[in-house]
């Protein structure tokens, strides 16, 4: 490992002026700037983190908080983790993982919090470093978020059953009480408003067992040419096994789903659905940490709601 | 953020007495000690991790290295991940993720190291902080590894079918040039030698679908009452689904896989099969490389295969 000393030697110049370059370079000629980066690279030496850190009072650390059960996270928090690793190494800061709202935030510079729920609100509105949600937040909160558009999500599954013309359209949600899912619902319910529709809206647990069990139970009272618009992958996972058990999907029923991370493509028939943009959504956690990290602004609420995007499989005809 | 100096302050002592206490525990009297202790605790210090760090020439940071392509990572990395992060924060280590084989280490202690195919051995035996791999590595590597008995896995598998009556018993295995791939192959060749069954041996790329067409073109061949045992659980969920399209499981047929992270979960009727102990994986993965990193031990060779659990669901008898 290379230090300040070879920078030094390799430019004929003291440790002192190599440091003042590196962490003064408005106080120095551009001639002697010139001499020492051009040592720097020959060495290949690497400021030392944590000596930039203790000079900068900052610890380049942004801890992702994780508030859900470990037994049920999803399968998109693999990739949602490894693009907010290389966004924030991108930056310069490491990603530290944490599943403990109450650990000290002594050696971190920020937070971003996922799978909280609303419980968890009040806490973390005392943490005294900065924080971005990954999930819309309640209106009444001063948490500033980045997540999916919602509404535009389910409002772009909507319409798409609409215009491959399925005649009856039901909405199967997730019951949840975080605004995710009323967003969501109000997708729905804002499309069929507009064409005038009668809307059926039904809600169960975000397993594909629970929403197996509703649709089985409802499976003979629906008629043929009926789109299923489902809140979550795992939810229309659970529909169309329901639906194949009697029917042909999409040849009787369509279903959409929303998530389109891995469930979405091990379901038989694959499922048509709203995919998440992970790795935009990565990008904009990161962004928007790392600007609060480094800016002095002013504490605002910042939302930022991602487009998703349709992917057309074979659930829908 | 309190500081030595409050700590001393408290003490009435000073400051450097409190350092001297901290990092020299062992040169001051029992009374300074508890003193400066009940004054840590009065005033809520807790020391800081750079300053330690900077100290002790240690990073407290371990990355874990994700050779993988994002886009194919399974749903078991987030949880794996997860209790890394639980179990390092426990030793006083940060997680910190990338997927940059080629990154600096200079300002990290060892890694962790997953997804490596043959290809990276090299590379990565040319690293200069410590390494553990997830996943058993070749005989001919140097490098130490914490993995599942791959081979006592399936050979749990294959036993289970035995002991439930399947006549038959075939091995649908993984086209992947692993040492893993392999290892589980030998479980399921070592029981069929022991009771002088027939072998049947197949392989298929780690896909749901590639395993439902491997299936499907053999599916009118096979006699029932035959066990299927599966090298992963995206293949099994893959056999199911190709003999229920005819077949009932496990009436007809058996179907056993191996992983038991979520995907046996959502597959219908869900999979009797071998579960990997992810916990207690990131458990060795962080003792073993906190151990290297923090003794001066020679470079031997670990290798730790932890046994895996048999899972028993609803495609076996």
């Amino acid at each position: 490992m290379t230090n300040l000393n070879d920078v030094a030697r390799n430019a004929h110049v003291s440790k002192m002026t190599v440091s003042r370059v590196i962490n003064h370079p408005e106080r120095v000629s551009d001639e002697l700037k010139e001499l020492v980066e051009k040592a720097i690279q020959d060495v290949g030496y690497e400021p030392n983190r944590m000596a930039k850190a203790l000079v900068n009072k900052r610890h380049y650390v942004i801890r992702f908080l994780l508030l859900e059960d470990v037994t049920t996270v999803e399968p998109n928090y693999a990739k949602l983790l490894i693009h907010i690793a290389n966004y924030l190494q991108e930056s310069g800061y490491t990603l530290e993982i944490s599943t403990d709202l109450a650990a000290s935030t002594n050696n971190i510079d920020g937070m971003i919090v996922s799978g909280w729920r609303q419980a968890d609100l009040e806490g973390l509105s005392l943490v005294t470093v900065p924080i971005i949600l990954y999930g819309v937040a309640p209106e009444n909160s001063r948490l500033s978020y980045v997540d999916v558009h919602n509404k535009q999500g389910i409002e772009m599954a909507t319409q798409y059953m609409i215009d491959r013309g399925y005649q009856d359209i039901w909405y199967i949600g997730i019951a949840i009480d975080l605004p995710f899912a009323k967003q969501r619902a109000l997708g729905y319910r804002s499309v069929m408003n507009k064409y005038g529709m009668s809307q059926k809206v039904f809600a169960t647990e975000n397993h594909a067992h629970s929403a197996d069990i509703l649709m089985t139970n409802m499976v003979t009272s629906i008629q043929s040419n009926t789109g299923f618009v489902c809140a979550t992958d795992r939810i229309a996972l659970g529909v169309v096994r329901s639906l194949t058990r009697i029917y042909e999907v999409p040849t009787d029923f369509g279903v959409i789903g929303f998530d389109g991370v891995f469930i979405d493509q091990i379901s038989s028939p694959q499922l048509t659905t709203i995919r998440q943009p992970l790795a935009l959504i990565a990008k904009n956690l990161v962004k928007e940490i790392v600007n609060r990290v480094e800016s002095d602004e002013e504490n605002t609420k910042i939302e930022v709601n991602i487009t998703p995007e349709l992917i057309i499989r074979d659930s829908t005809q």
